[in-house]
């Protein structure tokens, strides 16, 4: 039986547990949603101040030039590269994970159609428990397009190699599930993929920051994905597309505004892409947001996707373990993979009463969170998260349990 | 002759001068940007200090509802209404100025396409003059829709009443010109475009803020715009979409990303709009830089449009006046237009030498901006730029220019 010593012993060994000071946690909170919305990193507030006074309020338009303003969808994208396993100069941090989703799958399609041997191809291939909105861009773009396209759903991972036949023209696949915290094999599909001519466009919020990624390594044909959940970015900050070198050349997206324009100031009224990944760039962004997204980044360049997986599989293990050992008698299923591999960096277990024993969880500071049908979801970061924090939410959540049960037992016998 | 102590005097008279003290301006600037990046309200660095360390580092993702970041697209819209002439209901703030102009054009485009009085029209009308990224925007929706439509652009304000004709199925305007400072009138542009069957959709990127709009008043059918310039909600701050109540049910956008479903808590795979405004919307928005558009607009509710046009008026006569006297031997050329009625709040001359002229004026701190083709630009912002500003950037223009003038003429002696 591991006990909360071990824990905490594994915690004095964890190369690490020193990040955990760079965070601002609240006291009295095992903050288990980093998947939804990461940590605030405390260097946060004093970016934030300075852009808002020096870069803002003194150096006012110069900043364009001087605070580098122009240069920081890419400057922070190249920062990113490393953890997705992408070059220089193939990733920009812009827009929402919505909006750079239309623009991948868009030029997907356009890659495709503009190919002889695939141009009849009208089939995307997805989950029917993808993330939702990434089945609504999809559906957006293909009822604008009108030429046919239509989402073929697969109910499970198993049906993907299937589905994925000479109709499919573009894969468009989320990494790491949402709700099961299931992961891909990014390599094995891409290449699926290319055998019958489809191309891979994957969602990478579930990952980025959370599992190590290697785009390139495995063929991938074009990424987005968030930066506000394990990437510790803030609430709704700048998300990211990835153009690979490769594709750079054909890419063409129709949200064509002046950020992806060859030169933009010159304002000439036809448009132009920029070479490179510049063209996946659209309007103004937001400033403040944008910059914070440095601070987790700068976390990140301190240790390696290698460390955070060691933990993160430890973590994961840990929790499931001790769920398995201290709440046996309770009606939890697991969710979650639990082979290494296909897991990402949570663990969702079910239980009749999911939504009421997460809501009993988070009065008591375990904040998880809950998707329907009846899933508990817990995010393990960690970059912030210790194995005595492991330990602790686990023995809240027995308590809750034992205490539920009994409720209902007694309820139970005042009726008999 | 106006002297420096009139225009002091015309500041003690002014009753909005003292808002001026709400606005951080950096000593030793005279600030004539603001139609390009307005400057800071003190208020937003508490704002975004509260934002980061209160609702994002200690509440968590608990402040999706208890820091409203859910309703801020929309709480945010309905104060910003009143100063475009817009009902509660009608605005959201989201996303970036291309973004939303894309949205709006596809949703007008399908507007027409779905009226079998209108669905054979391929025509949209705009200005070449207008800012280049809404025709790219334009470009790239046309060509990715693929069903014939093209861009009919005129070079004057005055053929848009014949190239707006029986053929045109949407008008796309910029209602003040960003190079120029013209103002077209939406009232009688909008009414042209409902006789011939048309619809006008209006960029308001340099009219929100800075001149009074009345859009449901005007029969405009959609607008877009800014919120950075003369708004004041800080660099890149997302940008608004307004769909008035008259559209709403007919609006559809393919840009249908969650936040704009009607239920998006329930994860459906399917994509149903919301009702009303909120359809608008797409995905996550940068909620640090959102939240300070609220900083700017607080400022706004202490004063009127009407009061905020009277000086602007004052202002950009006044400048015209003294540039016009103090200035008179140099070669410049009035470009924005006398007349009231057709003015923004900006003032345009040419110069021969207008990018080293206006390197110059920055150089001793009054910044304007540069437009091609030798355009100096500008722009006065009635909340923090006082008559006495106008007076000291004259001067120092003045001066610039003579000095200038001494030089070209002993560069020639020298050469003779």
């Amino acid at each position: 039986m591991i006990s909360r010593h071990d824990c905490g012993a594994r915690d004095l060994d964890d190369p690490l547990a020193p990040l955990r000071q760079q965070f601002d946690l609240p006291q009295g909170v095992i903050y288990l949603d980093g998947n939804s919305l990461g940590a605030r990193p405390k260097a946060a507030l004093a970016r934030a101040q300075h852009v808002i006074t020096a870069e803002w309020g003194t150096d006012l338009i110069r900043s364009w030039n001087t605070a580098g303003w122009f240069d920081l969808p890419k400057r922070l994208g190249d920062r990113l590269a490393p953890l997705l396993g992408a070059q220089t100069g193939e990733v920009v941090i812009t827009d929402t994970t919505s909006v750079n989703l239309f623009k991948a799958l868009a030029a997907a399609l356009q890659m495709q159609a503009s190919d002889p041997a695939h141009a009849g191809r009208r089939v995307i291939v997805s989950e029917r428990s993808n993330f939702p909105t990434d089945l609504y861009m999809a559906q957006g773009l293909a009822a604008w397009l009108d030429r046919g396209y239509q989402l073929r759903l697969v109910d499970s991972p198993e049906e993907l190699a299937q589905a994925i036949d000479t109709d499919c023209t573009v894969a468009m696949l989320t990494h790491v599930n949402y709700r099961t915290g299931y992961q891909h094999d990014m390599a094995a599909i891409s290449s699926h993929c290319h055998a019958q001519g489809a191309l891979a466009l994957w969602d990478l919020a579930h990952s980025a920051g959370a599992v190590p990624l290697d785009l390139n390594g495995a063929g991938a044909d074009l990424a987005v994905g968030c930066t506000y959940k394990y990437l510790n970015g803030g609430p709704g900050s700048p998300a990211f597309i990835w153009v690979p070198e490769k594709h750079q050349a054909r890419f063409r997206q129709p949200l064509s505004g002046w950020w992806g324009h060859a030169t933009p100031f010159a304002m000439d009224p036809g448009f132009a892409p920029a070479d490179g990944i510049a063209r996946a760039l659209c309007g103004t962004q937001p400033i403040v947001s944008l910059a914070l997204v440095e601070c987790g980044l700068e976390i990140f360049a301190q240790t390696s996707m290698e460390a955070i997986r060691r933990k993160s599989l430890a973590l994961t293990d840990l929790f499931i373990a001790l769920v398995e050992q201290r709440c046996a008698s309770h009606p939890l299923g697991l969710v979650t993979p639990r082979e290494h591999a296909r897991r990402g960096s949570q663990v969702s277990f079910t239980h009749p009463h999911g939504y009421a024993v997460m809501q009993a969880l988070i009065a008591r500071g375990v904040i998880g969170d809950y998707r329907e049908p009846a899933i508990m979801r817990f995010g393990f970061t960690p970059l912030y998260t210790s194995f005595a924090d492991v330990w602790d939410a686990v023995e809240i959540l027995r308590d809750i349990l034992d205490t539920l049960a009994y409720d209902i037992a007694a309820k139970r016998d005042a009726v008999t």
